[in-house]
């Protein structure tokens, strides 16, 4: 997906509220905005939107000498996370089909996001796993049931820490053989990371690879040379939450993209209301039949 | 008020808003969000507000051939105040206290700012009438009967159009003589020109000059020479909407703010909440005793 017009004042806000998270200093308030607008007035729109937020938060790390602001708000999330486990675990495996409520928790979990929203609070957490658990799908769950079905190897690209432990209620649902578990490769916003997978147990349950960059999404040519051999041979890819969408929208590959649409631009580009739950086949997938 | 931080994606956001309002052409939508972020990168914090507006709505005229692009949406709300006129009429001087009910309802017609809103309906106009009849003031409504009566001469510092109307019935409650109007020099988003002025009877009411600029705001030394005299000769200003306060905030005058508070920046600068109405003698006033 590319940047949409709408992109632009949204990215100006995010850097702001980042910055402002990260530290109280308003000379580096200033200068992040100054670098932003400029950066912005001369970008490339046919990038897609994570393209500016590594910028941005490369920009914040720097001028803030932070190699992990968001470290905290990770541990937290994954620790709330934690907590809810069993009783999450308890709500799938109780249900008439685990797999479906699996699923539409994984979707929920995408609600921790702090690049969407920097003042997410806990109770948007529970409010989005009571949303997720009485909302239909956008999306053709039989179809995704059967693709996952068919793989002999499973890419699962996570998103976010907290997250991460609502898509080991959906991985649990799979052939874990076939699943590997990529992660962003450097710290960005309250993305996941090596350290969130260990954290949440994850690692002991399939293999966690990570994908050697710092963007908020996955563009492959800013990819380590071995996660772009695994996405390569993956048979199919479990694209999680709005970046890795926005990354990989428009490369071929049978990709099923597992968010909840948390903005208008994402929502209009996915022909879906804001809040819906997304599971949508790649349309640049290649015939793989 | 200087432009906070929080102003600037605001400016952003609203750039777009309004080029899109007046065009349809992606190609200028582009140009004007490029220059606009260029100029944000560079501009002087220590201005007002307004000072980017006029930035902006000047590129935007200039790049569309649009001398007056809001022309028809000012059109639109001078009739529908002009509607609303009688009952409103009727509303004031059938209360027991006319003069404040003649002040709610100006701050009430101030929802009227496509600067803040672009997206305004007529619905807002009515749900703002309805909530200024029942909201108390913030400020001290005798303060201002009093300086309104001690001031020889008034200087009326009009906001937007279709606004004029509601604040014609404030007007009526005033000693006629002693007021004159200011409205903007030249069109400016949807500010109130002397053409709005004269579409609503106003100039038959009482003395209306312009200010010679096209700031969405006040800033004197951006005004023409005559509208400079009249402000310093006046015994009084009162200064309508958020563009008159943030551009007049710091000027040494006796100054009555009339605003409903609609963006969070104005509001925390006004220690006041969001939506308010408004009634604040400048902090900056010479003491004129």
């Amino acid at each position: 997906m590319k940047i949409y017009f709408d992109c632009i004042p949204c990215f100006i806000r995010q850097a702001l509220d980042s910055v402002c998270l990260v530290t109280d200093d308003e000379a580096v308030h200033e200068q992040v905005l100054r670098k932003v607008l400029q950066a912005a007035s001369e970008m490339d729109l046919r990038e897609s939107p994570p393209a500016m937020g590594q910028y941005i938060h490369r920009l914040i790390r720097k001028l803030t000498g932070e190699r992990d602001p968001y470290r905290e708000i990770k541990n937290h999330f994954n620790q709330l996370a934690l907590g809810l486990y069993p009783n999450l675990k308890a709500e799938v495996e109780g249900s008439a089909n685990p797999m479906e409520v699996a699923l539409k928790l994984a979707i929920a979990g995408n609600v921790i996001d702090f690049g969407v929203n920097s003042q997410l609070e806990e109770a948007s957490v529970y409010e989005s796993i009571e949303h997720a658990l009485i909302s239909p799908f956008d999306g053709n769950v039989e179809e995704f049931y059967d693709a996952v079905s068919r793989a002999d190897n499973i890419l699962y690209l996570a998103d976010n820490a907290g997250e991460i432990v609502f898509d080991r209620l959906l991985i649990e649902q799979m052939p874990l053989e076939k699943i590997t578990l990529a992660v962003r490769g450097f710290p960005v916003i309250n993305d996941a990371t090596v350290d969130d997978a260990r954290a949440t147990g994850i690692t002991e349950l399939v293999e966690v690879i990570d994908n050697g960059s710092d963007v908020p999404g996955t563009i492959l040519q800013k990819c380590n040379e071995a996660f772009r051999k695994r996405f390569h041979k993956a048979g199919l890819v479990i694209a999680k939450g709005q970046g890795n969408y926005e990354t990989l929208s428009e490369v071929e590959k049978d990709i099923f993209f597992v968010l909840k649409a948390k903005c208008p631009v994402i929502a209009k580009d996915l022909g879906c209301q804001v809040g819906s739950l997304v599971l949508k086949k790649s349309t640049c997938a290649e015939i793989s039949a």
